[in-house]
């Protein structure tokens, strides 16, 4: 909320006898203007390189803390995960340029198109604006998903971006994330049922897990808990894809007369696998060719 | 929250054939994770050059449109200067790395001091935080100063890091951020108080002032209206400057015997000159020697 | 040529005594080792991102005096020409991950190959490297091209790094720089020809060329001096390649059953057009696939 | 050596019949100019923090190699010393922002004035000019020094770029260079005179010399060579130091009524010790205050 204005030095005499304290301000001060304002040129250009899908990647700060003082179900607590969905939304909704977003436990990673120009490129306003967005939504949806329970302060998350040159590379980060999201999930279903269901205590669950494969981790749920790990959530084990999706309703709208925009799309939210080919071959848009 | 775990290839044939999904899962994502595991190298160092003052500012975004919907009060609301004060002192408080933070407007930065190795100094780290954690303050905080009436969405704000090598460059950046503050505020009182108290249309204010210099916008204050704007609220003309402060009450238990800690100090709030050597002197344990 | 040398503090009194000054040094120097070393910090990673390709483009410096001053012929000195071939070779036979270099005037790019590790990727080692070798080579090569007329002053080159993320970004990366070949050496042929061949002055050539295009320079030179631009030595109108091709005569003795290694390939030159596909396809073998 | 020329398409259909060929490259390329010139945008910025000295350190590169080959004199060659120093000499005249330089071994470092804007500040046309200026000027210059003894190949130099906020961090870093000088140089004089005149090989050397500290090896040199190792040469003891001088006779001329110009400065060598704070006392006009 800068508003430009040449401010000179003082010319009438007489209202400096008057008011001198303002005229001496305001002198000094506009003469400072000048003078201070070579302190602009230390901020240095962190363009990301052209033709580069950019991440930022966000992540709860002392989420193990969070998540304990606001008594969130164990292993995996539908409202904070529908709560981080609804924030990424909405970091999505403002930022159209994202084209795909995914999350897992206190994480979300949102891919900017390659092409994009959001913020000239500039890396530190892509990141801190999708921490902001991302952190209001968070406490200002809270009340959608937990209700009367408080949030008792305001939880903080880091950012960082990372740049992918080509398809191959964004989808293995992608998989990477949702790689880390299966052993995670899987590790900690067993750990949890082990104590909550099996009874006994979080020290003897990890001892009992130490050195396990995740074959072993199925088989103890199939046969000590008769829990088939496959018939777990989807949104457990696959986490939760966001991608833009054409509006229907509003395309019939279109027909009838109205002009096409960018509100006809949606974000729609996915838990399926993104490390397979089929969710790519199925979403053939989201990513534009290397060879352009 | 990750949970290291070895994952390797199914080694039960038997189980297999039981589950045949969760193994194939399994051991498609236990290779995988190695293989995509390579995209973490993509990442690239953004350490911040040591010795130096590290400042983020961040800024709000599209706040003119935010100011009009909530119904700021012109030119200066204090609710909004409030809120924005209590969400950087809860920033301040999260990182205490900060020395100091000035704010005015929709703005405000927080400075760093230079020896601080908070996240290993790491730009992308810093300033996403910063963001994050004053954003969520903002919302959390938000009906302290707002009361009844609703936030209507989340705000964004932006931020960027700027790094300066001497004492003389850090306080010449504070002292271009309140010379920004003095002119836009003059200008903004005056524009208001030709508007609110003078009946003319904002086309007609604009006019009015197009050319004037402050001595000018001073006169028609106080000719025609009668107000000396020196005599306007500090916080409006001179912005808000957060330091740390010790607390005596907590100082007196000290002397009863208790370890000192960090906790003893207090976040205090100023709105007085920064840009005269005054301020500095009386504050001169803020800033460390730049023969250091 | 560092060596690593644990330097401690005098121990022996008695040689203080017998060489006061020694001990001092050393003693100074022991402390202040590991009180210096921390300046090592400040130096920031400035590593290439991944899977990019790294372009470095040198330019001659000043070369427009360098040139009149060491009588270069005009528009084009083979001498000159072949002396920044020779120079680029030597780069590129010192740098073995250059996969294609490419030449014109008193510039030259090397590009290496997008998985390069070498010096781990560190731009600034890479670009002066690069520097360094064509700088000391065009000295060095100087004779062999010039024979008797000697080299006045040592001369410079300033360089940079650009990276490019797919196999259409550096073939456009190329064909822009020999676009730029074509375009400065269509307009060099005319000018001199005019001032050479047609006996007017320099000033009086450019008034001529002052808003002609590519047909009207190339009608000049076919009417007026029954010059057919394409008949121009290729060298001049497409610039220099150099690539990387097997050797025959070596890969003879490999047959011979001495052992296959990278000496066996030979950095070759080319005037042809890269601008099109046929070069590509012809040397299908010099990018990697982008879906790598 | 650019020559910016607009290239429109053919307008002369006539000509295309007579020469097709040059027609169509020429629209082709035409064309592709603007096509291909976005790839300029890819280049990304990389400006120096202001206000901070700007170091480029060069270091040979397989410089043991190329000693060997050369048959440097060990542990010290007056002529490959001389020519590093008349090379950084030329870096230094061609850099008139250098306001120091400090060299030892097969390294030399480069500082620039913190207020230098030379190249913009611009870190990789720095290092690389520097890098360029010192081996082109390395070959040049090899004869003064090497006589008719024969270059063999031509050699090179790698560079890095690192930033000192305050003049403490500048005179530390070279402190820490000198101080790596003096362990270096005391190591080699030790152990190639136990080789040359103890007669022992180089294994029996480095066993003799493992773990002695500084006064150790002074006294191997004084008990059982009769060498004090502070009557060595200054030039291996210190390294080589080069700054700005006035030029006395030069000055004379002034006086005459002449202009004062930059040639009046001539680059000077020392060989003194420059962590002490002698050295910096009556040289006070080579740094900047940090309070600028």
């Amino acid at each position: 909320m800068q508003i430009v204005n040449a401010c000179r030095l003082c010319k009438k005499v007489k209202s400096c006898i008057v008011r001198p304290l303002a005229c001496l301000v305001t002198s000094t001060n506009a003469m400072a203007k000048s003078k201070f304002e070579y302190v602009r040129n230390f901020e240095v250009d962190d363009t990301c390189l052209k033709n580069c899908y950019i991440v930022v990647r966000l992540d709860g700060r002392n989420f193990h803390k969070f998540a304990e003082q606001h008594k969130f179900i164990k292993p995996n607590d539908n409202r904070a995960l529908n709560l981080m969905t609804r924030s990424a939304r909405s970091v999505m909704e403002e930022l159209e340029d994202i084209i795909i977003a995914y999350g897992q436990s206190d994480e979300f990673s949102f891919v900017f198109k390659r092409s994009s120009t959001w913020f000239k490129r500039r890396a530190s306003k892509l990141m801190t604006h999708v921490a902001s967005q991302f952190s209001s939504s968070y406490v200002f949806y809270w009340k959608e998903f937990f209700g009367e329970q408080p949030l008792l302060y305001p939880p903080g998350f880091d950012g960082r971006v990372v740049l992918y040159p080509t398809n191959r590379n964004l989808k293995d980060y992608l998989s990477w994330r949702q790689a880390d999201c299966h052993i995670n999930n899987l590790y900690n279903t067993v750990f949890w049922t082990l104590v909550q269901k099996g009874g006994v205590t979080t020290v003897q669950a990890e001892d009992r897990l130490k050195g396990t494969v995740a074959a072993d981790k199925n088989e103890i749920l199939f046969s000590e808990f008769d829990i088939n790990y496959n018939n777990e959530p989807a949104v457990y084990r696959k986490g939760t894809t966001l991608i833009w999706e054409k509006d229907e309703t509003v395309t019939n709208n279109v027909l009838n007369g109205k002009k096409k925009d960018k509100s006809k799309r949606r974000v729609q939210a996915y838990h399926s696998d993104i490390i397979g080919h089929d969710f790519w071959e199925q979403n053939s848009n989201i990513l534009e060719e290397d060879g352009c």
